[in-house]
Formats: C-alpha cells, sequence, structure tokens
C-alpha cells in the first residue's frame, strides 16, 4: 500500500519504540475496528520481542483485544500530529475512526490487524500475551511481536534515520495535552 | 544541592516520563549503591502516579532494587549522554560508578534513594510494588512515585519547558547503540 514500506527484522523490532514514541494502538474484531493513542508503551524484551502497552480497561480497544487477542502498534510520523491527538480524544464507541478521517488501513500478514502506513513510520503486529492480573491492576497489555515493517526513509537496516529531509516522518512523543516533542521542537496539535 | 530543582505535584508525576525519555536507575542496599541507564520504562496510572520499568534480573541494580524495596528514575539532561551511555554499558557489580564518574548524589525524602540532580531534568523517587510473576517473566518491574522534583528552568507548573535555551537539560531518548534523539537533533556519546 505504501511503497517506501518494507518488513523489519524481528530481532530488530523493539528499536522502533525503544525512544519512547507516541504510538497508534490499532485493533479489529468481527465487523467492528477502531485506533487510539498511547504514549505509555515499552519494549520488555529483544528477543523474543516483546513489548507492553497500557490500554484503559474502559477503551473500546481493549474490548477489542481482549476479544481478537492481537493489536497493532503504527508509529505516526509528526506530519499526523493533529490525528494523532484527535484519535486519542474520541472513543470508538461513538465513531469510526478510519472512516470519520479518512485513514487507510491494510491487514497485518498475521492476523489481519488493520495497520496504518500512510503518515506513519513503522507499525508492529502484536499477539496479545494473556495476563489477567496486571491488565486488571496497571491496565498493562503483554505481546509479542510477530510482524514489523517501517518505512524506509526514516528506518532502514534496523536503524532509525532522523535528518532534516524526513521531518514528517519522524516519531512525535506526547508532553501531555497535545503537546509532543519530535526530533526538530515542540508541535502543538489543532482539533480537527 | 541544586537550588534550580523544585518539587513536583504527585499528580503531575507521570508527565516526567509520558514522553519517553530514557533514564537512569538508581538504588542502594546496606552499603552500596548503582546506578544504570534504561530506556524502557513509562506510566501505567496517574492517581496514584505508578510507573513500570524494565529492569534485567542478571543487573546489579535488580539486585539492590529487590533488597530495598525502592528505586530512583533520574533524568539526564541532554549534556549527560555520554554519562548516560557510559552507565548503561558498565556493571555495578565491578565499579561504584558514582565513584568512577564523579556523579553527586542526594538522599530521597522518603526512602533515601540516591538521586541525581546535576546535569538531570527531574527525578522520581519510587517504591517497588512486589508482582513476581511479572518481574520474572518479563523483567518489568511495577512501582510507585513516592515523591518527584524537577530543574525550574525545563520543568515547572507541571509542564515541560522545551526551549532554544536549555539544550543541555532535554531529556534524552535512546534509539540503540549510543545513538540518542532529544528535541533538538541526534546526539552520538562518545566513550567517556
Amino acid at each position: 500500500m505504501n511503497e517506501h514500506f518494507q518488513p523489519v527484522a524481528l530481532e530488530h523490532a523493539s528499536r522502533l519504540i525503544n525512544h519512547g514514541p507516541t504510538v497508534l494502538v490499532t485493533s479489529a474484531d468481527g465487523g467492528r475496528r477502531n485506533v487510539m493513542a498511547a504514549a505509555w508503551s515499552m519494549p520488555v524484551e529483544f528477543t523474543p520481542p516483546r513489548v507492553a502497552v497500557v490500554i484503559d480497561k474502559r477503551t473500546c480497544t481493549r474490548e477489542l483485544v481482549m476479544a481478537s487477542g492481537a493489536f497493532g502498534l503504527c508509529l505516526p510520523g509528526a506530519a499526523l500530529v493533529d490525528l494523532t491527538y484527535a484519535v486519542g480524544s474520541a472513543s470508538g464507541r461513538d465513531i469510526d475512526k478510519f472512516a470519520r478521517h479518512g485513514i487507510v488501513a491494510k491487514a497485518g500478514p498475521v492476523f489481519g490487524v488493520p495497520l496504518i502506513e500512510s503518515g506513519c513510520a513503522a507499525w508492529l503486529e502484536c499477539r496479545l500475551i494473556r495476563e489477567p492480573h496486571t491488565e486488571d491492576a496497571y491496565d498493562t497489555c503483554f505481546a509479542e511481536v510477530v510482524a514489523a515493517a517501517a518505512d524506509a526513509r526514516i528506518f532502514a537496516n534496523g536503524h532509525w534515520l532522523f535528518r532534516g529531509d524526513n521531518l514528517g516522518l519522524q516519531t512525535i512523543h506526547h508532553l501531555g495535552g497535545g503537546n509532543f516533542v519530535h526530533a526538530g521542537g515542540v508541535l502543538r496539535a489543532q482539533p480537527l
């Protein structure tokens, strides 16, 4: 769908979120799908590649993830800062955020999770590892990365390439309240 | 110790690591103390303020944290990129990294955890919440923040202030292999 996207070796998957970017958590179950922003995620293991992400138990995404056992982590580039804030501020129970914002998704290679490439730097398709206690006590969901890919203009051969000519693809890091840091400064999200 | 440090209200503590900075994990037990770099941490709850951090079970830090039930998360500014990489590359079993690098620590207000202010943007003193399963399976340690403070030149009134005049205090985000991103570009750590 995006000609620039290339597979990322699973042993390099942790590098995609090693520096703490805000991610879009994508999910689907039956005929429903959703996307939400999450600032709280991290790798927990290199091999096998495993991650942890906080998904509030009251969210539509949590419901879809628990039902399907899978989710995607998509890394929005700086050009998507407004969209990121928008999908982090509305509930998928009320609207189909893909349709609302014209977001095109492709099906993940392993589980068919909806994944976003346009405007994103990378994605990780993940299989939930059920941990009922930490899911309940800390809203923390553990998962194993089963596939990953990145836009080769900003991540190639296992390494990030932050340069002056790829500003729009650089990862964003949420400070709170719609304020993000990226590699070149602070962006302020505007309502869509 | 650092006149610029001011207390951070606990309800704002999560904002200190919301954007995914690399942290220095500090710990002490009996007459031993240690500091290591960790790229993998995140908030998991606003109130009470709780965090998760990955601390490998083979590290000296893990041993001290389990023995003492507490640790610090100190946020190195960009000026400390070399030091951060250095303390992430050596083991506290072999040397006292505070002495080796001339790092001055103050005692945390609640548990007396060694905390670093010079060159750091902020610190969080944390009480370990024992979770033996996730500690064992994912090296993921949960904790509650019991005190926090920040250099008012870069974090004040609950908000980050990334500006041209505080580059050296801006948080750093590890890409891997000693390459970090900060708010103004990419820094390459040099061996100390």
